[in-house]
């Protein structure tokens, strides 16, 4: 096995083996990698919480079957420290500290497009399942509105102002992204099986959860911390008072995303969770030149942190697979990181000049490896 | 002619001499009465501003008819510097300076409503003649929670929300007042003539303008700062992006007064005022009972300045007819007061031993004046 391939399947294992997120985990795999952080949890040599978080799926390895899932779906893994997920999807426009509570370990994802090109542009648009016409159809209208501007529509795939919000995103050619609360290979709901298809093969799947894993309640609130990171903004378009969408809107508080809602009659119950947001603070709005205008905006104020914590937002797709290449401990030799980029070493050398210009990497040895900031 | 039959002629001449607000002319009236105002005017003995202002006026003197139109109608004329209209309905809950821009020098009233108790506990409730079901129904809601929750409706008579609101507060034997922009003897709209008489009948009518006069463009934004100043609260139900609405609105927030907005469907244009004054800081509410929480809440916060500004809160009504029956300036004898008030000598005394007391009138070699503090 290449030490890609072992690194390939200790994130895969490590995806299943806690329930995620579990910062002790996080803090493992950074200090030790993720195929010592896979061994010592397999050996049980772990600290206390982790041990007996660990405890019931330790001797549960499916990592080859799931990447073996994943594979057949046309998917790849999204794992920490890499350009895909690093800094840029998980950086608030706000003024808020970089590191927002318990990033994803790694993302199971399938579709074309690429979470660091949505993440500067997008939107969450979430709401109730038990949507209005009124509310299904203006979330469809802003989805539409906020394609037309080059701002993908995030959401949570399901019935109601998710879907309205993905299918409408789907018609005007844009952008959408769908978070499951479950494997890449359940579809959930089973009435949007095709939609999640059209999304996967259009956009982009994504959920922390590896193949066969179903959906549970817990899931979908944690899962909704993702849809918030990945939107610039969240927008709530129809809530009831007990809704989930209050949920979500609170992650894009904590991660100091604006957050906007949209408002209804006051004889719906379907916009009373809405009123209740605009009440507490939340941004109402109308149209989607409205939730672009406060990105902006939003974007404007942050602009030079933002740019401190994303420095790997200039480079070229390659420079970004020569960097994803490279180990987040230890050093690679230049044949090594050419075959973990899959490109031939010829073409590994002048990105990693490029890379090491920009303070990104270093050589040491004749090995490269990345620079610690 | 006794003194207060004079001074009430020279309150009548002057509301109808110069086109109302004319700070000039309050200045004037302040300083000298209203009789002797009344007869600078009309000599022309006063400054260029308010000699300009009255110029054309000063030599029609209808006082006398348009105090028989209004004894007809069984109503009464509510001057500056009255009981009935200082301090209390026009001081804001907020913290604002007590004296707001332009006070009415004088109100033609009609009805049982007494304007100092209802500015204790009162809302405006106003929006579009172009009105939905939606926005009808929901002025009448809130209408009829607020005065369950024994708080006046104030509108303005018009067609559309402000008609809605008036008839929910009558079917619920709530107290309402119309602001008119026109003489209390021209009902506009002329659909809303019975409304109107109902109003007057149960609830009060006030404007501005002398008997006769017809509403104009410019008296119905100068009428909405009165609708605004009586409210202690000013909500849009629904309005345009063009609305007259807004107009009020602004008067509210000039005022210091809590303004709010009813949101309803984005793709109603009724609602679009209101989503714009929710986007620009107004309180977006949906029941009376949030109406009336934030109204506490206000009160709350300036209940020391209100008091302040509210001397005459504790009297009895004896003793505010008596107090009444001073003259701004200068002095009056037992006797004179007695006239004026209304009441037979003994039972002025009392309250004018009481009114000394509380440190609001004094005497003076026998005679009376208000004391200036």
């Amino acid at each position: 096995m290449t030490t890609k391939a072992a690194e390939l399947h200790a994130w895969a294992y490590l995806s299943r083996v806690v329930e995620p997120p579990c910062p002790e985990l996080t803090a493992l795999v950074d200090e030790v990698g993720p195929v010592e952080a896979a061994d010592c949890i397999r050996r049980g040599t772990v600290d206390g919480p982790l041990l007996s978080r660990s405890e019931a799926r330790r001797d549960i390895d499916r990592a080859a079957e799931d990447l073996a899932v994943l594979a057949r779906l046309g998917g790849r893994l999204i794992v920490r420290g890499s350009a895909e997920l690093s800094g840029i999807a998980f950086t608030s426009f706000a003024d808020v500290p970089a590191r927002i509570p318990h990033p994803p370990l790694v993302l199971w994802a399938l579709g074309p497009e690429h979470l660091s090109d949505l993440a500067a542009r997008s939107c969450a648009l979430v709401g109730t399942r038990a949507s209005t016409g009124y509310g299904e159809y203006v979330a469809a209208d802003l989805a539409t509105g906020l394609v037309e501007r080059e701002v993908a529509v995030v959401s949570g795939g399901a019935y109601g102002i998710d879907g309205a919000a993905h299918r409408a995103a789907l018609a005007a050619d844009g952008s959408t992204v769908a978070v499951l609360a479950g494997g890449v290979d359940v579809p959930y709901p089973a009435g949007h099986s095709a939609l999640l298809h059209r999304i996967a093969t259009h956009g982009l799947v994504v959920t922390e959860y590896p193949p066969g894993l179903r959906p549970a309640r817990h899931r979908f609130l944690t899962r909704n911390r993702l849809v918030a990171a990945l939107g610039g903004a969240t927008v709530v378009v129809e809530a009831g008072l007990r809704s989930g969408a209050a949920n979500t809107a609170a992650w894009a508080e904590a991660l100091g995303r604006p957050l906007c809602a949209v408002p209804g009659p006051v004889t719906s119950s379907a916009s009373a969770g809405c009123h209740v947001l605009v009440r507490n603070g939340a941004h109402l709005v109308t149209r989607a030149d409205e939730i672009v205008e406060l990105m902006g905006r939003m974007g404007e104020l942050a602009a030079e942190p933002a740019h401190q914590c994303s420095p790997l937002d200039g480079l070229t797709e390659q420079e970004l697979l020569v960097y994803d290449a490279l180990p987040a401990r230890g050093a690679r030799s230049v044949e090594e990181v050419a075959v973990s980029a899959g490109l031939p070493p010829t073409q590994v050398l002048g990105p990693l000049a490029a890379l090491e210009l920009a303070g990104l990497v270093k050589s040491q040895e004749g090995r490269w490896k990345i620079a610690t900031r």
